[in-house]
């Protein structure tokens, strides 16, 4: 059972108020807030070991190293990875993203194929756009249906040998729909050699991930929507396939030898991991595993599923409220609108002057909107700090939103 | 004057013991310690107003926004930037130069010429070799002589229209010497109409930078070496160039419109600052940018002037000690061997002993260490709150390892 005071002690930003109101955080999956566990972390590391790492003999470079490492194996263990070499260190989902499209380029001819979904952020779209034209390749897009559902016989069709990549999201951002990964992946396995790409940034905060069990190719996630500093992420990369791929950055640390004629690169995982890492940053999203470890992922996830039921069933009861996605399978978010409220953000400045924090607008997520004809909607996420309590104020204060717009 | 007394109280870091001894922290170059003032900032942030930035109405995400902009032009007056858009947020120097390579690859044909110097660190290295590889452009590298002292006919011989890129450091990590950039940007202005880049690593945490004076195209540093945490840097780029120039990262923030069918991009700086940007990295920045403030670029360069000055006379009257460039004009670090002594970390391991932090070998600058035929160096490296009297420790210290080793 979840000690939900225990939790929320751990977080000191979630007792002030906003607007003379208790503040109501539901913008999780914009970003979460820290437990002090890792902003002690955070603040230990700068106070007692900073130094830069790997290069250095002396003690402090030897110690930031070390807890650095160690991190990273926690990291390892936190998605199941074979080597701790194939967990790299990144500042987040996007440069994840956009470290495999570059260093895939000349893997990729013209008129080969990459498919991603309907669902993805720009994070998971751009970097493939700009890959195509990099090299002329296809991008093609997996079509949602009314409920925001994947319809995965277009994968039946538009799977081949001319398929390079498949990357989608596990979990939607803007509606928080979780996707059938395992069936794209099987399909995708089946027909095609297609590298499979899996952007983790809502899921990891919310499921345990076993990357060897879902088989993917790459899987990358950011620190700071699970409880870690921003300027943290994480990208998996299979062995093979990091040996294979070329470095990204070039610098300092991914060298194994640098003349001007002949430069040759590192072993893993330092090939990408090019410049001065994070090292506080990293230690602290070991810290931020630990937070998540020792409430356990059952706990979590429970929790976090009751209070996406709660939040459904309150929501409902409004008139004119549509949620998108509503009869999907769905983790962590409820996106709504209210009939005839055209601009998703006059109900959140609303929310806000009651002290609730939602996102409004497109959540990054364009083609959803154009989809549904909408320019944005308001988004609640949860973390594992909410409470039922909140959402009784959040069901309250988008009653008033409507009476007032309405 | 300098309060050191009250400088060195602000990092209470540097009062511990290692190996039973007091710290002598000289291993700045690498990264620098963190004042409280920047460790207070951060942690303000992530106390009272974590939250994503720009695309959020919710009090703290404009809260957020607002502290994260107010950085961005304190740094903008840090080194006088035009506009504030100019000043895009890094994860630190070796990202800034990434970007700018990668960005500028369209630009850039089979045969056009780029130019560095032997002086570089590998991150201003490699980037530009893999440029190369992608465009079959040429490399070509400014000799040094025996001294470490730049040649600059060399650039009279070499500029010319064919060249399209100048990328120079202001000062050299590895041997610190102060390279004299206005000369080269002036022959290359003259001669060329070549981009230059200006790697300001190991400058902006000694000197007062002002873009607009120097008139470099782009100007690139790292926050972790001037007093802020790590994963912070800035890319400074003149706005017709930026404009000129492809994104980098594909992904939120980034964009104005995207549809599967064509993406736009977003205005500066947002255009290169794809992802959830460092908040509150990005703060603390700010805030470390007033610790310099606060010292005054003329105290802070005077007593770290003195410190070098004292350390090589005190290192000279060493038998046998060697300092790389020792007539060239150096800023903040002194770069040596011991005659006979072959292993540099062989001397380091010897200090850590004595409590000293140093850093040995080739310092990301195989080149250099090629040059001088040897594996690398013993660096000590300074930052303000440094004092003689540690000067007097290292200099016992390498006695000590001399008559040790020899």
């Amino acid at each position: 059972m979840l000690d939900l005071q225990h939790i929320r002690n751990q977080f000191p930003i979630l007792n002030q108020q906003v607007n003379g109101k208790p503040l109501v955080y539901f913008d999780n999956a914009a970003t979460s807030q820290k437990p002090l566990s890792v902003m002690n972390s955070w603040e230990k590391y700068y106070s007692e070991i900073n130094a830069n790492v790997h290069r250095g003999i002396h003690t402090l470079s030897q110690l930031a190293t070390e807890e650095m490492e160690l991190s990273r194996r926690k990291i390892q263990k936190f998605i199941n990875a074979k080597n701790d070499f194939e967990v790299i260190f990144t500042k987040g989902t996007t440069e994840g993203i956009n470290l495999i499209a570059y260093s895939l380029t000349n893997l990729i001819k013209e008129n080969d194929e990459i498919i991603i979904s309907y669902l993805e952020h720009h994070s998971n779209i751009v970097p493939w756009q700009m890959l195509c034209e990099r090299t002329g390749a296809k991008l093609k897009v997996i079509p949602i249906d009314e409920n925001g559902i994947l319809q995965l016989d277009f994968l039946d069709k538009n799977l081949s040998e001319k398929t390079k990549i498949v990357s989608v999201n596990q979990v939607s951002n803007a509606l928080g729909i979780v996707n059938p990964i395992d069936e794209i992946i099987a399909k995708t396995r089946a027909n095609s050699n297609a590298m499979i790409v899996i952007d983790g940034a809502q899921s990891a905060p919310h499921f345990k991930i076993d990357v060897q069990k879902i088989d993917c190719d790459f899987f990358v996630f950011s620190g700071h929507k699970m409880y870690a500093p921003m300027a943290t992420g994480i990208l998996y990369g299979k062995e093979e396939i990091l040996r294979k791929i070329q470095p990204f950055h070039g610098g300092g640390e991914m060298i194994a030898t640098c003349t001007f004629e002949k430069t040759t690169y590192a072993d893993l995982p330092f090939k990408f991991e090019a410049g001065t890492p994070n090292v506080g940053g990293n230690i602290a999203l070991g810290a931020a595993v630990d937070f998540i470890e020792n409430i356990s992922h059952e706990h979590l996830q429970n929790h976090e599923n009751a209070l996406l039921d709660y939040a459904q069933k309150q929501l409902l009861q409004i008139e004119g409220l549509k949620i998108y996605g509503e009869n999907a399978h769905r983790t962590g978010v409820v996106s709504f609108n209210l009939e005839g409220i055209g601009i998703s953000s006059d109900v959140g400045m609303i929310l806000d002057k009651l002290g609730i924090a939602v996102r409004t607008g497109h959540h990054c997520t364009q083609p959803i909107m154009n989809f549904f004809n909408i320019a944005g909607t308001v988004r609640a996420s949860f973390a594992v700090y909410n409470t039922f309590e909140e959402i009784d104020i959040l069901f309250e204060g988008v009653k008033k939103a409507q009476k007032m717009l309405g």
